[in-house]
């Protein structure tokens, strides 16, 4: 996370770090005068935020090389003597005192890729005193049946590029087809798209969660799509939730602004003709992949009326 | 190579596909009834080309699993006759006869960055008969300096942004400048920005050139600039020229159309003021990376009039 064009992409994200500054500056009854851990700071805007709404200290936790900057950052606001940058990993780190609240963006595609949740489950469990305020407190993810053209769009070109060339490529379509739909896809699902009610297949109280609970993350859900369409896969979001007095929600669906999460998209090997009331149900596994944890596995089991099920493993291994 | 994507970028590559398409069908008398190696064969497009051409075979050298897609597209233009799909590596293929001329698309970004030049030279020592045609048969590397507002304007953001928030971010944007500029940029030039007469740094000649010589590639370059105006880098491009008796030229220069090269951009630490006659003279010097021999190293050794000279690595190790 040293590198800079993340950053870019994330404070660029306004939906994104308003609905912190928000729901940070909401909570100032329950953080001015006190102690705040920023985990994962970035370019430390979190940590500045907190500052605004009043703590006396913020502990601001950053593990790449980018924490000398976050220093200089402090300094240009006039903040180090209650900002306090911490380089060194989340897992190691030694706060001199316990924490009130702990803010943190740590929300990767799809939730849980590449995600901070780890580390910030492990401040919570050492240095947040008990009862203390977590921003945000609650994640869901959804799932929603979709049609989605643009593969079907991509794949033209293979139709069509040959006849540039005064050649065949199209014997390659279904080998493109393959490529493009092996994995989960991060892009931009238009609300139009969405073929059913979209379902809540996992919430996560975070001042509860454990590691342990993230190692196989599963949810059900039951579709009863809208109209007629053709249904070529599933979409994933998120959203998560600040406690205030006033919620403040961060939502990453296709009915809410776009954010630089984007939503994530399962294809079907085939599209499916679906109609009003058509039922679509089954269960969304999510785990860490074994080789390297900071990528997923997500495996969709579902069945479409009363075809057979289908079951696919749809790895989240690159996603940029 | 296998990922379908890369494939789409170069077929989509109009300039790209039809000066190769241009260059074989112009060169069809040397190849009319003769041996064809295609290098690289990826969607095996060239190798098509080649039998339009005449060519009573051609072996299409793919070493990624694309070669099973390859021989699909083969079969699909009734051409299994001719074209013979090998699966492996240039290195280490056995051709049932010796070929009378050798086609590849090797080149990548700055010419040399992941290029396939060593794989073409070892098929042409190993199995080009003596007086084999080579397509194409020359490259040659330019370098020119030039204007490039795109980073100010892109750290420009920096100073931005904070606003957004009511703080300060701008502490950043020196070393958001040090990660933009650290290596070198693989972007599109435009030929407005260009300072002063592109130099030719180097030539090869592919019908001679050795592995050995690709080991450390350099070239002195002198500019003279065209008048005033902020100097932010230089920028490098090549062509490759087919031989036949009406030649074509396959350029990525700013002044050509554009092709999925782009060029690549080399940012000055920085900007130095320019006017007429304003003299930019030096080196440039490109090695593999030690640790990974398809990344390189760029080296430019410059002054610009009677500054003192200025020695600048610019890695090129992961540009997409």
């Amino acid at each position: 996370y040293a590198d800079i064009g993340i950053h870019e992409d994330m404070l660029a994200d306004t939906v994104r770090t308003n609905a912190y500054r928000l729901a940070i500056l909401r909570c100032w009854e329950q953080i001015r005068g006190k102690v705040v851990v920023d985990v994962g700071a970035g370019t430390g805007i979190l940590s500045l935020f907190s500052v605004q709404a009043g703590a006396r200290k913020v502990y601001a936790i950053e593990a790449s090389v980018l924490a000398e900057e976050t220093r200089k950052v402090v300094k240009a606001n006039g903040m180090e003597g209650r900002i306090e940058v911490l380089h060194g990993r989340a897992e190691e780190v030694e706060l001199p005192e316990k924490a009130d609240v702990i803010v943190s963006e740590w929300m990767g595609y799809s939730l849980l890729y590449e995600s901070m949740l780890p580390s910030v489950i492990h401040i919570r469990d050492k240095w947040l005193k008990k009862g203390g305020l977590m921003l945000p407190s609650e994640a869901t993810i959804y799932l929603a049946p979709i049609a989605d053209v643009e593969v079907e769009d991509r794949l033209q070109f293979w139709e069509d590029i040959g006849s540039k060339y005064h050649v065949d490529m199209s014997a390659l379509k279904p080998y493109a087809h393959r490529c493009v739909t092996r994995k989960v896809q991060v892009k931009p699902v238009e609300m139009e798209d969405i073929l059913a009610t979209p379902a809540k297949v996992m919430t996560f109280d975070l001042t509860e969660v454990s590691a342990e609970d993230l190692s196989c993350v599963q949810g059900a859900f039951s579709f009863s799509c809208y109209g007629w369409s053709q249904m070529q896969g599933f979409a994933t979001w998120f959203d998560v939730l600040f406690p205030s007095p006033k919620p403040v929600l961060l939502s990453t669906s296709p009915y809410s602004e776009d954010t630089h999460w984007m939503q994530s998209v399962m294809s079907l090997d085939e599209p499916v003709q679906v109609t009003q009331d058509t039922r679509v149900s089954g269960v969304i596994k999510i785990t860490p992949n074994n080789r390297n944890n900071r990528f997923l596995d997500m495996t969709l089991k579902y069945s479409i009326d009363d075809r057979e099920e289908v079951e696919r493993l749809y790895p989240m291994d690159d996603c940029r």
